[in-house]
C-alpha cells in the first residue's frame, strides 16, 4: 500500500485519548470523528451539503449494498462514489462482513468466502476477500475494510475460534491493494482471541485498525473493557475505528481508550422514529407533553433545526406523518453527533476528557 | 375588511394576462404566483428556506386539516401558522370546501354547513361558514377562503344549481372578518351559473376572487374556456386565484386569461413518485434508461438538485428506496414551478406570453 493513500497525525493527547487528523485523497477529517451511514450511497433523507453544516467530515458506505445496487462497476462508470453521491470528503467502506451477521439466514460461509442469496431476487452473490477489496477499489473508497467474520454474542468458543482463524486467513488473502485497507480485529469478548487478533493483524502493518464484533449483544461494560484491552495492544500511530458504535456514552468511553473513528445508524434511525438526541438525553418527540412546547429540541443546540422549529411543530409533523419530521430529526441528530465529536476533541485538547459527560441522562431506547 | 389587509398592483400586461404584486401583512409575492401545498403545515419533505431557494414566495395551507390536527386554537397559541412552521411569507388557506368533494363519503352537507366524520377517530366535526373564517383567523392566514361547495364533473344540473345557491348563502354568512377573504366562484362548466357566480360575488366587492370547481374531471378545453369566460366577468383590479390547478400548460393557459394565483399538489406528489418536471416534459426517473445517464434531470435547470445530482444517482435513490430520492425530486419540481412562474412573468413584461411554451411535451401521467 502506498503511504500517500492515508496519513494520520496525532495533534493532542489526554490520557489514552488522542485528537488528530486523517488525510486522504478526498480531503481530511479531524479525529475522533463520527461517520454517518450512507449505506446505499445516501445518508437517509440528508444531502451531503447538510452533513457539512452538521460538522460531518467523513462518511461510511457499504460495499455489499452498493455491489448489489447499482453495482460496483456502475459506480465506477459514474466516476466513483464521491462523484455519484456528490460528496467530496473521505469515504470509508465496510466490506460486507457485517452482513455476515445481519443477513445470517441468507448466507453460507466457507473458507473461500461468503455466498449471499440476494434479498432482492434470490440471485447468488459470491463475496471473496479478493473481490470485496476490488469492489471497494472500483467504488473509489478512501478507507477500505477486508472481508471478516464477526460472531454474535454470546459466542460459542469453537465458533469464535474458527471465525477468527477465517478472518485472519481472509486478511492474508485480501491485502493486494493500493488503497488504505484497515485490518479488522475480531475475537468477541475473549481477551486471548483479541490479543491474538491484535498481534496477527499488527504484524502486517496495515494503515489502520478496525475493531469489529461489537454492538452484537454484549453489555456496555464488556464492550468498554474489551475495546480498552484491545486498543492497548495496538501500535500507537495508526488510526483505530470501532465499527458500528454507538451511543454518545459508548463513543466517549471508547475515545478514552484511544479510538479515533466511529459509525452508527442511530442518529438517523432514531431520528426517523421520532427520537432526538439532546444534552439532557433522548427526547421522544411524539410525546403529547410537547404539543404546547415552544422550546427547540435542545435549547443548548444552535443547529438549523433548533434555530427554526419548536418541539410542538416537530411533534405535529410526526403526529400528522409529514416526512419533514423524520428529516428534521435526522438532521438534528447528525448535528448533535457532529457537535459531540467537536466537544470531545476540545476536551482532549483541554485535558478535560476525564470529566467530560456527553449528556446528563443514561442510555434510553 | 380593512383595505390594508391586502393590496394588489398590476405592473405589466400582455393581452388579458397581468404581472403584478400582492402585499400582505407577511410580505409580498409577485404574480402570477404558484403556491406549494403545505396542507397540514408542511410542504411534504421540504423546509421553508428551501422554498425560498426555489423562488417560492407564497404558500397554501388548509383550514380543515389544521383544525383537525393540531387544532386552530393550538396553532394560535403557538403564535400562528407562520411562526409555527417557520415561514415568514404570505399564506393562503383553503377553507375545507375542497374536502367537501375529496372526503365525500365522510361528510353531510346541510344549509347550516358541512359535518365531517374525522378520518382519524370518527369524531364529528362541524364546519359552518362562520367557523371556517374563524379558524383561518386563528391560524393567522393572510388570504382566507370561505366555505363553498364544489361539484364533481359531470354535474347533475340540479345539483350544480343547489350547490351554487348554497355557496352563495354561505358566502353571505361568512364575511364578518378583518382578513382578506376572497370570494369563491363555483358553477362547474355551466356558463350561466359561472356568470351568476361572478355577478353575485363581485357585487359584494371582495379583495380577490377564487375560481373553484376545476380539476374535478372536466377536460382541459372545458376548463380553459370556463376560466376564460369567468375571468372576463370579473372587475380588473382584484387578484384571481384558480384553485387546485395545475400542470404547466394549464397554468399558462389560465395566465393568458388573466389568472394571478395557482396552487397544486403535483410538483411534490409527482416528485415523491419519481416524476421530474423538465423543459422537455415529465421524466420518469425510475426508468432503466437513466441508470447510466450522467446528465442532471433538466440540463436547462440551475437548481440545487440539477447542480449536484445526476439522473443515474436519482434513479439509484428511487431504486433502493432511499428517502433522499422523493425529497430531491420534490425540490427539483418546486424549483421548476418557481422558475416557470418567473419565465411567465418575464414573458408578460416582454409582451411575449402569446408565444410562450412552458415545455415541449404535452401532459403525461
Amino acid at each position: 500500500m502506498p503511504p500517500e493513500a492515508l496519513t494520520f497525525a496525532v495533534t493532542a493527547r489526554d490520557g489514552k485519548a488522542r485528537a488528530g487528523k486523517i488525510e486522504t485523497a478526498h480531503g481530511s477529517c479531524e479525529t475522533p470523528a463520527f461517520m454517518p451511514c450512507a449505506t446505499k450511497g445516501a445518508v437517509k433523507g440528508i444531502e451531503p451539503r447538510e452533513l457539512r453544516v452538521a460538522g460531518i467530515e467523513i462518511l461510511l458506505s457499504n460495499a455489499y449494498h452498493l455491489a448489489l445496487r447499482p453495482g460496483a462497476e456502475a459506480v465506477a462508470r459514474r466516476g466513483g462514489l464521491h462523484k455519484f453521491m456528490s460528496w467530496d470528503g473521505p469515504i470509508l467502506t465496510d466490506s460486507g462482513g457485517y452482513q455476515v451477521c445481519s443477513l445470517a439466514a441468507r448466507r453460507t460461509i466457507t473458507d473461500e468466502g461468503v455466498t449471499f442469496q440476494s434479498h432482492l431476487d434470490g440471485a447468488t452473490l459470491k463475496f471473496t476477500p479478493e473481490r470485496v477489496v476490488e469492489i471497494q477499489e472500483q467504488i473509489g473508497s478512501d478507507i477500505l475494510m477486508p472481508l471478516d467474520e464477526p460472531v454474535p454474542y454470546p459466542p460459542d468458543p469453537r465458533t469464535a475460534r474458527a471465525a477468527l482463524d477465517r478472518t485472519h486467513a481472509w486478511w492474508r488473502r485480501s491485502r493486494a491493494t493500493r488503497g488504505a485497507l484497515f485490518g479488522i480485529l475480531q475475537g468477541s469478548v475473549d481477551r486471548d482471541l483479541r490479543r491474538e487478533a491484535a498481534e496477527t493483524v499488527a504484524a502486517t502493518d496495515p494503515p489502520g485498525f478496525a475493531l469489529g464484533g461489537f454492538s452484537l449483544g454484549e453489555t456496555p461494560a464488556q464492550m468498554y473493557e474489551t475495546v480498552d484491552y484491545t486498543v492497548s495492544l495496538l501500535p500507537d500511530p495508526k488510526p483505530r475505528y470501532l465499527m458500528g458504535v454507538g451511543m454518545p456514552e459508548d463513543i466517549t468511553a471508547a475515545v478514552r481508550s484511544g479510538v479515533d473513528l466511529f459509525d452508527c445508524v442511530l442518529p438517523t434511525r432514531l431520528g426517523r422514529n421520532g427520537w432526538a438526541f439532546t444534552e439532557d438525553g433522548l427526547l421522544k418527540v411524539r410525546n403529547s407533553r410537547y404539543a404546547q412546547d415552544d422550546l427547540p429540541l435542545d435549547p443548548a443546540c444552535e443547529g438549523p433545526c433548533c434555530r427554526n422549529y419548536s418541539r410542538a411543530y416537530l411533534r405535529h409533523c410526526f403526529n400528522v406523518e409529514e416526512m419533514l419530521g423524520p428529516r428534521l430529526l435526522s438532521m438534528h441528530n447528525l448535528y448533535y453527533y457532529g457537535r459531540l465529536m467537536k466537544r470531545i476533541r476540545a476536551a482532549i485538547r483541554d485535558g478535560s476528557l476525564g470529566a467530560f459527560q456527553p449528556w446528563k441522562n443514561r442510555r434510553s431506547p
